[in-house]
This record gives C-alpha cells, structure tokens and sequence, in this order.
C-alpha cells in the first residue's frame, strides 16, 4: 500500500512548498522559513518535516509513518540538486543542520544538531574545499559533541574534559601560556582538533559499543530521531506546563543547509529584533557576533557587538539587514525576531518569528503598528496579552530611597527585562520552587539558565545571571513573563557549594534579601521599597479602543476608601464586591466589639455590642460610597464564620474576658464550640443572618444611614446589598424581608428616597439549581465562583495543594487544563453558572447578572462570562485592566466568528 | 355584602351535612360524628367549625370571617331544636362541650371545654331536672375551672388550692377523718361544692377584673377562641414539628351536646380500640370508668375496667358496644380508637377515627383485614408506615440473661408499648433532650406525661410512668412512635426536687441506667442486653406482597460478612455499598500498616505496608462474596482521607515509631501534615488513588484475588469496582483503566473469567453535571446522596446541628420541610441527580443506577428515587424493609393516579 500523504515540505531556489500560515503543521521556523524563502529573502535551501510525524511517532509506538523515508530521501536529492553538493562527498560534501521547530515558540527547548554530514572522508573534502583544514576539524568536532550528547544522551563532561585536557595539556604547552592565564578555543590548531576528533570516536564507540556513524543517512535519521525524543523530554514538558501550552501536534524537524558564520571575520552570525523588545521603540535592536557559529550568540558565551556597531564596522551588511527588517516588518505587520548567519560577508535568514517583548513594549509597538497604519486598533487591542497589563504595572523601585539606594548597591548587569523585585536569594530551580510554595519570594541567581531552570524561574520573582546577553535563554523566557531579569553581570561570582555569591567585597548567602531593578540592571543587598512606574501613553489608548469595543461591564473588589480609588483609576466602573467583614478588623477596638457579639449570651447582649460596631461600619460604608459616586457599589453582608474573629490565644481571650468582666474559661469554651469540622461548609454567610437577625439589621443601618449621609451632602449613592451563601428562595426572602424593613425604615427616617437594591451571591450549587425561584425576590446576582467551584467540585482551595498539582501535571493525571480556582472550570462550574443565568433571566428579564470570584479578573474566564451574558465582571483593582480587555478581546474573537 | 360560604356543619338526628372525607375541612374529629351520625350510630347532637375557619382567623389577624357569628347561632338553633333544651335555659338549660379537633390526630393537644352553657341559674334548672343538686354543682365548678385555666389563661393551681383547702378544712371535718386519710372528690357535698363555686368565681373577677360570663353565648364563643388560640400554642407547633405536620389548614372546632358520664352508677364513660394495638389480636379492647367524665380515662387519673370486666358486669352495654364495633370495622375497613360516655346505660359515641397501634399490630392488622377480605393487598402494603417497620425491630430483652433478669428486676407496670429500652434516667422532658443532644441514651421518667413533654419523650429510648392506662397519653403518644413505654406503674415513687425515683426499696437517681421491657411492663435497674425479636408472620407475608408490586431493587450497605447476612435475612438482594476503608480498623495489625502505609517516604516503603494490608483485605472480601452469593457486590476504593487512619495520640505515634524503628517526630510531623481545613473537599476518594496509584491497585488486587478463590470453590460473584468522588471523565478513565489492568492480569493468572464492573459514585456535583461524559466509561452510577448534599447545600453535616434546626423549624426560619440529610432535597440534590440519570442513560442505555446514601432507606426519598427511574437503592441493612415497603407503595401510588 503506498501512502500519499505529503510529510515533508521543501524550501530553496526562492520557491517554498510550504508558507508562513503552516505554522500547526511546520512549527515557527520551519513556517518561517517556507515564508522567508518565498518573498525573496536568502534563506538556505532544505526542507521541513511535519508536527503530524511526530504525532504520529509518538502515536504508532515511535514508528514513523509509511512512506516518510522515501519523502525524506527525495528531498534530500532535491537539496542536493539546488545546492549542487552531495551529503557526505569527500570531495565537497553538503552539510546541514538539523534543528526542532513546534509551532509555538518554546526557545532552547529542543536540540539542535549543526554539521551534519561530516565524516572521516567529507571532512577533508570540506577542508580542502574551504582550503581551511583547522575549520573542517573544528566542524567535525563540533558535529561528534552535538550528536554524540544530544542525539544519543553520551555525557557532555566526557567530551568537555577530553577538550579541556588537551587545551591544558597541548595547546598551553605548545603557546607557552602560564598556569592562570586561560586557553580560548581558538587557540586550539588543526592537530589537536583532530587529536581531539580521534578521542571524541574513541568516546563514542566507548559508550555505545560502536562506531561513530559514516553513513551520513544514518547520522540524518539519528538527529531526526533526536529531535523528536526531545519532544517528551522533560525540559520540554515541563515548559509546556508552565506555559500552559497543549493540543499542539508535535515538532517539526527542518533539514537546511549549513552557512557558515565560524569562516573568520568577513562571517558571524546575530540574533536581532525588528524593534526594542523592552520599550518598545522603534530602533532595530540586536547582537551580532564575529566568527562564530550556530548557537552561540543565544548561549551568550561570548559577548556580542550591538547593531549599530556592526553599522559602523560593515554598513553593507548592516544594510542588508535594513532592507530584510522592513520586509519583514511589512510583511508580518508585527515586530520580528530574527536569527541570520553571514558567511563571507553573504547574509542568509535562518529563522523568523514574531519577537516575544516586554508588557510595555507590547503596547507601544501595537499603538505604534496602528499610528503607522499597518494594524487596526481592533488587532492591536487583540495583540495585548494578560501577562503584558500585569507585566506594565510591575513595579519599579520607589525613587524617594535616594540614600538606600546609593547604601546598598553592589553592582550592576545587563538590563534584560525591566520592573523591579525583591527576595530572597536562591541558586536553583528546585530550591526556588520549594520556597515559592511557602509562600517566600525569591529571586532566582544562576550562572546561567537552561531550560531545565524554567520551573523555579517561573516562580521567582527575579532572575539574575552572570553571563549571557539580551537574547540569552534567561532574558527571552523572563521577558515572556514580564518578569524582572538581569543578566550579564560579570562581576557575580557564584560558589554554588557554599551557597554564595560575591560582587566585589560583598558576599551574598542563600537567603539573604536582595533587590533587581531590572530596568537599569542594578542590584541592592536588601529589601527595598518597590512602587507602580508610570504608564505609557499607548496604554491609555489601548485601554481606551478596548473599552469602545466591550460589552460587558469591570467593576471591581473593594473593601476600602483607597482600594476603591485606585480601582477608579484602573478603570472600574462601581463595587461589585465589597466585603464588611474586612473591617472588623480595623482596629483593636473594632476587633473587641465583634469578640463580644460573638460570645454574647443573649441577643440583648448581643445587641449591645453590635450597636459598638455600627458606627465603625456607617463611616466605612460613608467613605466607600464617596469614592465611588456615581456608581454602584454592590455591599456583602458578613460571610465568614464567626471563629474567624474569635480570639484564639489564650492571651486574647484573658484580654477579651477582662473587658467584659467574665471567666476566661467561658471564653475559652465559646471559642472551642465554635470551631467546625468542614468551616467552608458550616455556620457562615447567610446562616448567620439567620440565627442572629440582629448583625444583618446592624449591617443594613450602617450601609443605609451611610448612604443617607452621603446623599444628602450631594454624593450619588447606588447601594445593593448582597446576601451570601443562599440556597433557597425561602431563606433568600426572610432575610431580603428584614433588609427591606430595616432599610426602609431609616429612609423615612431621613426623609430620604434611594433605589436600593437587594440580591445575593450564587456560589452554592443548589442556589445555581434553583436560581429562577430566587430570581423572584432577587435583584441581582453575583456569581461568587471561588466557593462555587470549591462545592462544584468538592475541593477546598485550602487543602488542594496536595493534589490539585497532580491533576493538572500534563505528564501524571492531566485530568484538568488549568488550575479551576484560577481559570473557570467552564464545563462544570461554567455550566451551572450558565444554567443559573438562563433561570434567573427567565423570572426576571432584567436582572442584573455579575461575577465577583478571582474569575472575574482572569482572561479566558471575562471572555467565558461574556459569551453567557453576565452584565459584569467584578475583580481586584490590579485585574481591572485584564478584565477590560479580555472583555474587548471576546467581543473582537465574536465578530471574526461570525464573520467567518 | 352576604358571605355565603359554608363554615358550619352540623350533624344530628342520625343526619349530618358532613361526612368521613371531609377530614380535612371538619378534622378527624368532626369527620368522625358527621360519618357515624349517617350511618345511624348513637351520636350525640352538634355542629363542626371547619378547619378553614382556623386558617383564616390566623391569616386575617385573629378575625372570623364575616357571616360565622351568624352560621354559628343558626346551628345552635338547630341543635336546641332537635335536643329539645336551650342553651342556658334557666329550667332544663342545653350544655355542650367545645373540642377542637384537627385533621391529623394530634392526642391531647387542643383544649376541651365540657359543661357550656351553665351559669347561676341554668346550674338550678340542671339541678332541678335531673334531681341531683349534687351533680349539678359538681358540673358548675368542673366547667369554671376548664373555662377559666383553658379558654382564659387563669393559673389552675388557684383552683386546685381551693378545691384542697376546701376538701381539707370542711370535708375533712365533717367526715372526721384522720390527716393521714386522704379525702375523695367524690365526698364533697353540695354546699361544699357551692361554696367552691363561688369561690372559683371570685379567683376569675379577680384575675381578670370582671365577672365569670353568665351570658352562655359569650362562654361559648370565648371557649371557640380558646381552640383556635391552642392551634399556635407552643406544645401544639412542637407536636407538629416533631411529627413533622405542616400543610394543614387548622383545628375545627365541634360543639356537641352533652351527655353524661357521671351521673351515677350506670353511667360511665370508655375508650376503647376494635383490636388489640399492642399486638393487633382480633380481640376488642379498652377501658371504662364508671361515674366518670370526659377525660378522666385519658388522663389516666384512676384505673380503668377492662372491657371483659364490662362485659360480665353490664352485658347489654357490652353488646352494644360490640355491635358499633363490628359496623365501624366494616364501614371504616380499619381498626377504630373510640370514645364513649354511657349516660343512664344508654351509649353514645363521642369520637371514633383510625386507632394508633403497635408497628407489630400495624402487620398482623393489615394481614388479618386482607384475610377478612375488608381489604385487598395493596392496601394492605400501603396502610404500614416507615415506623412500623422500623419499630417491629425494636428489640426486646436478650432472653439468654436469666440471671440478669433476677436480679436487677425492681418492678413493673402496664406494658403499654412493647419493645425494651435501656438507658439513663432523667425526670424532665427537658433534661432528656440536652442529653439526648449529647447522644446520650434516656428513659424519661414522669407521674404522668403532657403535651409539653412531648419534645422529650421523642428523643428518650423509652417512658416510664406512674398513673395512667394503655390509653393515656404516654402510651398513645408512644405507641406512634413504637417507643418503648410502661404506665401506670403505682409503686413508682418520684421525687422531682431531689431527681430520684423509689420502688420499693430501691432508689434510682438521675443518670442511673435502667432498662425497661415495655412488652411486659417490667423494670430493670441496670443496662441489659438486647436483642432484636422474632417477626410475625404477617411482615413475612406483606413484605412477600410488597416485593411482588415493587419494581426497584433493593440493596444493603454492609461492610462485613455479618451485616451481609442479615442484610440478606432482611430482603436484600446484593450489596450495593461495601466500604473498604472499615476492614482497616478490624484489628490492631490492620490499623498499624495502614499507619506504615501513610508515613511511607517512598513508593516502594508504602508498597511494602500495602502488601501487608492485602492478605486482610483478600479475606474479608471472600467472606463477603461467600455471603453474597449470586447477588452483585459493590466495593468502594478507599474513600476517607489519610488523616482518619492516622495515629492521633503521643502514645499511638511512639508506638508506630517504635515499630518502624524511626523517630516519633518524623511521625508527628507525618500526622501534622496530613491535617486539613476542610477534610469533606479534601485529599480524599479516588484523589488517594491518582495520587497514591499503589493503593488502588492493592484493592482491586485484594478484591480480584478473592473473587477468583470463590470463583473456584462454585460461588458466584458479580463484583463491582466503585471508584468514589469522581469528578471528571479523564479522572474516572484513567483509575478504571489502573484497574482493569490489574484486574485482567489477575483474572489471566488466575484462569478464570468474572465480569466484574467498574463504576463510579456520583457525589459532587460536578460529576452530576457531567455525567453524560463519565458515562463513556462507567458501567455503574451509584449517587451517594450524603456527600452530594452536603455539597449542593454547601453544608457540612457535621457543622449542621447550629443552623439546620432553625431551618427546619416551622416556627423560625421554616426554610426545609424536612431535614435534607434525613429524606432528600428533591428540590435541590433531587434534580441534580434526576439530571444525571437522564444524561447517564443518554450516553449508556444500559447503565446501571442506583443510591448507597441513607437516603436509601428513607421512605419518601425512595419513593423518589423510584420515581426517577433508579435501579436500585442500598440502604443499612436494618432499613432494607423499610426500602422495600417504600418501593412498593410507590407502585401503588403510581398506579392510582394514573387511574385517577
């Protein structure tokens, strides 16, 4: 049976098999590179295997699929033809390399093999072709590292001590070169690169029990293999996790023929950006290095020269690189990274993808693409990501610590990601992870980082390295994250067996706190004070397009004055959650006030000390009420329970029993009654209203008096009083009755006439269940999907850490995509929460439907809520901005959907 | 404007405008006259105030609806008419008595007013006309008395000191008796009794400020008031509550002319049932007290004849009595409890409604009347209530402990309700609920019990009394519950103040344990065993016809080879819930490797615990299928979290450390770690088995293994694998793919072929929700409704006993009719798993349903269940009985009204 599927696609000679919109099926690079070759840029002729083989490797048993060889083959001899050299001609042998690339960009995660092709007889063919003998040998054993550690898992050291041995041994000899001084690589000649060629086969054969392939085909099918394993491997893995990437095929792997930028000074090889990744400007912006190969700019093993270096040293170069940035840029109509080699001052393109940039610079190039006209304000809207608005407002360090500042600073590096982070001081990864899981904060400090180091830079609030440039594995992952990062910092010396570092006469532990200002690269041996810097003006724009085009309402969380201010300014429309209990604990002698209502033994005393409470509250609500004039403000009667503000110590409660005159033991016996077995599920919320009227009928004097208050001093009141944890029209209509009594009551009173409004949270499923009854008395609703989910899905957030991690571990249960408390569970929570809103609009057209959870303040759950019709999403202030525009993004995503 | 509605039906001269079917409009009582007057019994004259008269009175802010003054006074009419007397007719004045009389018995709780219609001159003409001055004052001073303490609220010890000082200073002294003798009632003499008279009247003027209404309208409407008042009395709403009555209009109130009892020597008044209710013997059965009236039979004040004494002493009476008797059985098709008074040996009945009765007599009862052809089987089946079957296995005494019966023996009464009880004394009904609330076991020791004592009596183990005969209120209120009970025991002593009690010699002090064997009437002063006692052959028989009719199966929670036997004994057919987690605690070297298991460090340390483990849980699965025999047997993984198996005492955590040889903080910080906020949403159910992969495949092994041994030996089994806490299909997927990996691998080492199940519960939400998914893989669903109502509710059962009482009572919050962890929330859990059987099935048609929550064994949730089309329910296996009748009257109800 012959399988006609196409698996491979070619690329050369200008023409491309493939184009840039392949990407699922020819990963970044190799969609690129198809796109690159067919509008006209010089790229390298090779070809591309698809993501689909390696699905289906990993599918059939790590069994390609029929007819893949043949494919294979065949463009191999297309190569071949174009280039006009053969794989493994020991007279002039085409050599190539063979690189992963998935459609999602995942940097440095899969392996990559250059020089292939090279054997014992093509290796002199290329020397004598080249008429460079030491750089034949110099390839050759390079291509025996790469294959041998990467292809076939032999240990790097056991060839890195080989090198290191004969440097010290032959090189330092035959230079005379004394003990301290260092032998660089390119010390090394043709005979003790092939003495060390010889040794690296001896290596070889060693380990595996046989000889280093000759057989270029077998070399070809090895590092296919290789790229593929690496696939599964756990680095891979791992960073798919924490960038929640899934559903994606596979791999591609690119066969392309090898350009040389190792050929002396007339080659090089550069990464570079269409413009500045970290602010964002206009101005091209990358590292170029002189003689050298492949990796080793990304790797920062050396440091590289900045473009307009390059500008000054070789203008025609520089303006071959000019005209394929605006190419580019036109082309793709975004911002482009760009990896190219040089070989004999020829300019080849090697990769080409959309450049990863800091939150800021997200916002200036897409407010820019637009003001250029290369974008519409509805793609640049749609470009912003979540991690960018978090990102933007990182915080820098606060500038009033003028004196710290001078005090404390030991030393600086390169600025890779700006923003500003304190903590304490790691050296790795795992060490990192566990103390992020107690909650510490740590800025992670490494030599420098792999893909190994992803996790715990994940969680760190910094990363600091010693060598490597802008574009080095530390720099592009953090700057992904908007995390604060510096790197290149020479003057760090790290002792990972002491757990130290030093920078001059100071010396670090692990532990110690230290500060990164990522934006300047500098360090400070200490916490320092950290503030919110100041916003683009792209920001503002964005932000503004956004708001023309969503539908759905931000308010957001608040529990004070300030809160509720700041959240203004983020863009909040009204309160959709304040929470009273909050201010109990304003101070000691609100705090004793609540103690004694809670052991009050009858509801006279009982009374008595809420009636201490009540002018507490009134102010609290008259301050919240004033800074959201205009707006509403959506009040939360009291929902936790009562042991949380019971006194705990024995020193509280001998206070507690002082003032109120009783035996601490009665104290003592009240607290141990109110303790619960499963608190989330006991005598809170609602139920407390429920047994004790009197702290509902408190709570409703305050919030009514305090919007009496402010009307009449001319401040536009719009409360709605919100009664948590209902599971039943009949409880919901007892306590909505009282609220009414109570309220009404003090508006004649006043003589005052405000359109209050009186709902409940849904965060109990039965309330979800029964929503249209409740919808006859309700006015509103608020999802409160934190709880919601927590009794959905029978797990306390609390006690979820032992193996909710599990569950979402791609490689162990893979039961969930996301963490459910921080992205809605659509299908289960999600869908008690739609149902809850057809019932509820079914009773009453006009309800007014929003969501007050952690959800609400999380990109794909706004858009969820959007797409079922809630009115709002209610979020703390920092997540307004990502609620904004996810709401906008949503609306931007329908219109795409219906018109496609 | 005329309202024309109907509120007053009369009855008399062997017609009535009502009948048996208006129970609920005239109440039990008033149905009751209305439907022996039209078929021709002796009743004495009078008319019914409906029950809707109550409801409105209470809506409409205690208003009578407008026309009932005037019905009323029509009716009264019409009574003087057919009697030929006049209410307060000076010369031969009518009296009545006023009796409430709800639709639902509810003993003793509505206030009786006898005599209505005498005043100071209607006394003489009462007097006069049945030449008993006597008597007539004797009347006068009942009547003051009933009206002043029931109808207005008067103190009745300021009568009751009177009628003493009285009986003391003139009866004494004119009879010259001695002061240790005591005086009778019946020695007052007519001046005495005058004299009481008007001092009655004096305490009345001065309570109230006016004088005792000579005016026999305004008694009569003030004695209406008062029944309606005693509707919302505190002990009428705490009957109801207890025996969970709601949706009831009211009480109706009957005025009927009076007819005497204590007019002498042949005159008397009897309560009698038309079988034996103890033991429901087709023998008839009662008391009679001669020269009595009204209530004192009830009230248990002196020692009744038996109706055989009667018998013999008044013959034509008896066969009067026998002969309403042999036409109420046939009109009613029932056991009746009838009321009579004999007034100059001429019978008439006062009441007469379906008799309370034993749960054995409610069987052998039932039986008796198919057999009788009065009724068909299904009514048969339909007419035995939850309690009856519940109550046939109440236990009796463990006749083994002959000794025991010796020599604790201390006394005994009338055996008014068979079954034996042990337990604590206490001596109020209050006392006996704060215990009871502690779960204490009480015996509610009392002179005689009230109304009030209700609350009490429900929540002792049994009731012992000093007055009173099977027909007081101790022993009907019991009797309804078939609550152990024993009366009228004379040689008990009590001493309230001092909380003890005499008999005899022997002294019992509150909180001293005794038992009491309420089949014999017997008293025993210390805790004895007891055991569960032989049924009659009627349960075998109705259960027979109840398994014929009912269509849902029936299985049986059991965790070891004993309760599956007697679940089997009981009518089960199958285990549908067998939890494993109870075969840890068997035994000390169980609970030390399940200890060993949960501080393991390593997967290999916790395999080698498990292996220990495996052997135990092997056995006790073979012991299960062997019992089981052909039926399937269900078997839950592992459910509890960790921390219910770990060692919780310093002693117990050195003693695990000292066996595994490690440190005994390592163990604390083992048992610290496990510890969570919210154990009910925590690391619990199938979450042990992803995270724990080796203790699932451990069980399944133990359970595989097992099947296959009594595969060999010719038993046949049908296991199933029930994975609990399922939440998600990937979750649910990847253990039953765990399991059948290591099941089949079993199965092939064993050579052996079972089709064993895997099957999941649903008992959160989510998996409700989603059920249609979990479907794919699932062969079985079994709704543990326990955990999903605790989570729909987000409700802690544990956490409950703050709230859930206000909820539930209809005085207070009213929100649930029922508790929802005793008989499901239909509402609510109801539709959620209504829901997942639709998609269940929607999915695999062929999937088999069932419930393993208590709810399983709850009448009115079974019914449910049935009626959304479950498979089956599982229940403990004591209510498998009561499964079955509930699965049968379902069909039953089913089946009218689909006629109707």
């Amino acid at each position: 049976m012959v399988n006609n599927k196409k698996y491979v696609y070619f690329f050369g000679n200008k023409i491309a098999e493939g184009n840039g919109d392949l990407k699922s099926l020819l990963g970044g690079k190799g969609a690129g590179l198809a796109e690159m070759t067919r509008i006209g840029l010089p790229v390298p002729g090779g070809f591309t295997i698809t993501t689909e083989v390696c699905n289906l490797f990993f599918k059939n048993n790590n069994q390609y699929p029929d007819g893949l060889e043949e494919q294979v083959e065949r463009n191999l001899r297309n190569l071949e033809k174009i280039v006009g050299k053969k794989l493994g001609d020991p007279e002039d042998p085409l050599l190539v390399s063979v690189r992963s690339g998935a459609p999602i960009s995942m940097p440095g995660m899969m392996e990559t093999i250059l020089n292939l092709g090279l054997n014992d007889a093509s290796v002199q063919g290329l020397a004598k072709k080249t008429q460079n003998e030491r750089f034949a040998y110099d390839a050759y054993r390079r291509f025996i590292l790469m294959y041998s550690s990467t292809a076939k898992n032999i240990a790097r050291e056991k060839f890195d001590t080989i090198f290191e041995e004969t440097k010290d041994a032959k090189t330092r000899a035959r230079l005379g070169l004394p003990a301290d001084k260092k032998v660089a690589d390119t010390d090394l000649n043709t005979d003790e690169l092939k003495e060390i060629v010889e040794k690296f086969k001896a290596v070889y054969k060693n380990e595996l029990g046989e000889d280093f392939p000759q057989d270029p085909m077998k070399q070809l099918w090895g590092a296919i293999d290789a790229v593929f394993h690496s696939w599964m491997g756990e680095k891979a893995v791992k960073y798919r996790e924490v960038e929640k990437i899934s559903n994606i095929y596979g791999t591609a792997v690119n066969v392309v023929q090898m350009v040389f930028g190792n050929m002396g000074e007339t080659s090089g090889t550069g990464v570079c950006f269409t413009r500045d990744p970290n602010t964002g400007e206009n101005v091209f912006y990358g590292d170029y290095l002189v003689n050298a190969q492949g990796e080793d700019v990304v790797a920062g093993i050396r440091t590289p020269m900045k473009l307009d270096e390059l500008h000054k040293k070789n203008a025609g170069l520089y303006d071959q690189l000019v005209n394929v940035r605006k190419k580019l840029e036109h082309h793709y109509r975004d911002m482009q990274d760009l990896e190219f080699t040089v070989e004999d001052n020829k300019l080849y393109m090697l990769q080409c993808r959309s450049g990863k940039r800091s939150p800021k610079a997200s916002f200036v190039i897409a407010y820019d693409l637009v003001q250029e006209g290369l974008i519409s304000k509805e793609e640049a809207v749609e470009r912003i990501k979540p991690n960018d608005i978090e990102g933007i407002f990182y915080p820098v360090i606060d500038p009033s610590q003028k004196e710290q500042l001078k005090e404390f600073y030991i030393g600086h590096g390169i600025d890779a990601v700006p923003g500003a982070a304190t903590g304490k001081v790691v050296f790795s990864a795992k060490r990192a992870e566990e103390l992020a899981a107690q909650k510490e904060k740590v800025i992670l400090v490494r030599k420098e980082t792999s893909p190994e180091d992803v996790g715990g830079m994940h969680v760190a609030q910094g990363i600091l390295t010693a060598t490597g440039g802008k574009t080095s594995h530390a720099a592009v992952v953090a700057r992904g994250w908007g995390k604060c990062c510096i790197v290149g910092c020479g003057v760090l010396e790290i002792d990972y067996d002491k757990k130290q570092f030093t920078i001059g006469k100071h010396t670090i532990k692990e532990g110690d706190e230290i500060t990164l200002d990522g934006s300047h690269g500098y360090i400070y041996k200490t916490t320092l004070k950290l503030c919110i810097p100041e916003l683009p003006q792209s920001y503002y724009e964005i932000m503004k397009w956004a708001d023309e085009i969503r539908k759905i309402n931000v308010k957001t969380n608040a529990d004070s004055p300030e809160d509720a201010e700041a959240a203004r300014k983020l863009g909040a429309k009204g309160i959709g959650l304040c929470r009273t209990e909050h201010m109990f604990f304003g101070s000691e002698e609100r705090i004793m006030a609540i103690q004694e209502m809670i052991v009050a033994d009858s509801v006279e005393e009982r009374k008595n000390a809420l009636a201490k409470l009540l002018p507490f509250q009134t102010e609290d609500f008259k301050g919240i009420f004033t800074s959201m004039n205009h707006y509403p403000v959506t009040i939360r009667l009291i929902d936790p329970p009562l042991h949380e503000f019971a006194p705990q110590t024995p020193e509280q409660q001998k206070k507690l029993a002082d003032k109120l005159n009783i035996g601490v033991e009665k104290i003592a016996a009240r607290v141990h009654q109110l303790k619960e077995t499963n608190p989330m599920l006991g005598h809170r919320g609602c139920r407390l209203a429920v047994t004790y009227p009197e702290i509902l009928e408190m709570q409703v004097r305050a919030i009514i008096t305090a919007a009496c208050e402010c009307s009449k001093k001319g401040i536009e009141v719009h409360p709605e009083i919100m009664i948590p944890l209902i599971i039943d029209i009949k409880e919901f209509h007892l306590l909505e009755s009282k609220v009414r009594t109570v309220a009404d009551e003090i508006l004649k009173q006043n003589n005052v006439s405000i359109a209050y409004k009186v709902g409940t949270m849904i965060e109990i499923p039965r309330a979800a269940l029964l929503a249209d009854e409740i919808a006859e008395y309700a006015e509103f609703f608020s999802f409160g999907t934190n709880d919601l989910t927590q009794m959905t899905l029978g797990m306390s957030r609390d006690d979820s850490g032992k193996f909710l991690p599990e569950y979402i571990d791609e490689k162990k249960a893979a039961i969930f995509h996301d963490d459910p408390f921080q992205s809605i569970d659509q299908k289960g929570v999600g869908a008690l929460v739609k149902m809850a809103v057809q019932k509820g609009r079914t009773t009453r057209p006009d309800i007014n439907l929003g969501v007050c959870g952690e959800h609400g303040g999380e990109s794909v759950s706004v858009k969820f809520f959007a797409s079922i019709g809630l009115n709002y999403v209610s979020c703390s202030p920092l997540r307004v901005p990502i609620a904004r525009l996810a709401a906008a993004q949503y609306e931007i995503e329908k219109k795409k959907l219906r018109k496609s």
